[in-house]
């Protein structure tokens, strides 16, 4: 299609959202905690009518958990390799004319994976030449999501609960009370990334075992650890001597940028925004 | 010293006391959950003249984390390698000739650790025939010990926060609705051990991404993630063609076992009261 419409990028906990003008750029934009997760059942359609009245009464395409069991209406997954071609061929219209949510993405072989919302990111960095065609992109989160791209198209992917898993410790484990501290990409967090070879769940306790040893002090337990598991993560991923593109917001995107460095690789930050509304609005146009 | 006494067992959460015998053998025997964490501080002493009204007016040795920092008193860490003999000159006489506390251990090199009260099970295994004096101990829990044995000493010990770690994934994490089923050694925990060589954190994701992809029902899951993480602990102690002894209650002890077992060693199960008495008995008599 061509002509306005309106961008979101609807996750679990945050929603962003556009008003993309005719000649593609962004006109309006706002962002809030509107997630799927903060919407009752059957409430939708009502959210999407405020975003209307606040951005303009334009068709709609929303991307991400939006189209999950949780969601407004439940998607089907394209299976990779797949392009923007195969997204916008996998629209759910769930108000005729007006309103779609985008397909997730899926590895349906011998390791499955999903995800919802980073491949408009990931095949929209190409689409925009933030990142090469064939590369390795890594969007950290929650859950970070690292996309092998080959010949412009999304051919794979891994998702690692990384995020998830430190903001467990920090929240609910014994190790907690010792995690308060902001993490910053310095000499504990490189000393992290180091240890972050093998046996992790003893490294773990470790942090526990340094501190009753008086061998680190609790303003660094927390990079540390959050060192030793980017860099488990990252790890996983080979990176040595590859250039990784790294769609985050900045401390996040340091902190990965950091250990891939540590581990060979040369990190490559890609504004994920304009990757983004790349991806949208080229999958409107092909729609 | 000779004669009857009482041997208590005090840990986080749990706690097991007896009262013994001046033949050495128990007499009573008594398990409550008045663990560490629910004594108010100022209030072990009347916890042991309760223990005394009981079970005998007796002089009392205390193991575990009655020990640490948040217990009664905090007793000192005694490197590895140790011994009985080691553990018995650095009791902690919280009331005179009356009950003392046991030191830890603690591995003091390029990777600190700690434990408080199995080190008196594994010297106790090795003391009562129940291992021999050079072997591998595997004592599961929250935290699970590792305890190599050396001519009868501890030589070395590791902590792995592997029950920990599958707890918070099952009370606090995304995955927690997948993982409430009960967990048994059968098909599905077996081919998590086999998934366990590496990149963890992606496995864990994947037990999402199967159930949404209907690749594995959620009677499985909890089987399965517990494989990947007691797969991934086991696998970092170079199991393969070593008998392992395994001191724990016998579900947990069936799950390591059969982990051990897939990966390539024996697991002989061992009986953690006998070792625990042996070796508490035995420091009575050296003090």
């Amino acid at each position: 299609m061509e002509g306005p419409f309106l961008a979101v990028d609807w996750g679990t906990t945050n929603r962003r959202a556009w008003r993309i003008g005719a000649g593609g750029a962004s006109e309006a934009e706002e962002k809030d905690e509107r997630g799927m997760i903060s919407v009752p059942p059957g409430g939708f359609a009502a959210e999407a009518a405020a975003l209307r009245a606040r951005l303009g009464d334009l068709p709609m395409l929303c991307a991400g958990m939006v189209g999950s069991n949780r969601g407004w209406a439940e998607t089907a997954y394209v299976a990779c390799p797949l392009d923007l071609e195969a997204i916008a061929a996998a629209l759910l219209w769930v108000e005729p004319d007006r309103t779609a949510l985008l397909p997730g993405a899926a590895m349906q072989g011998g390791r499955p994976d999903v995800m919802r919302g980073e491949e408009v990111q990931a095949l929209g960095a190409v689409a925009a030449g933030l990142a090469p065609p064939d590369a390795l992109l890594c969007l950290p989160g929650t859950h970070c999501k690292w996309a092998e791209m080959g010949g412009g198209r999304l051919e794979g992917f891994v998702t690692a609960m990384t995020g998830e898993l430190f903001a467990l410790l920090r929240d609910h484990s014994l190790l907690g009370a010792q995690l308060a501290a902001a993490v910053a990409p310095g000499p504990a967090f490189l000393e992290g990334v180091a240890a972050s070879s093998g046996d992790l769940f003893a490294r773990l306790f470790g942090v526990r075992a340094a501190a009753l040893l008086g061998r680190r002090g609790d303003e660094d337990s927390a990079a540390y650890a959050s060192g030793l598991l980017i860099g488990a993560d990252v790890r996983a991923r080979g990176v040595p001597g590859r250039e990784i593109y790294v769609l985050a917001e900045p401390a996040l995107g340091a902190l990965y940028g950091a250990a891939i460095k540590a581990l060979g690789g040369r990190a490559v930050a890609v504004d994920g925004r304009a990757a983004f509304l790349a991806g949208i609005g080229a999958i409107w146009r092909l729609t």
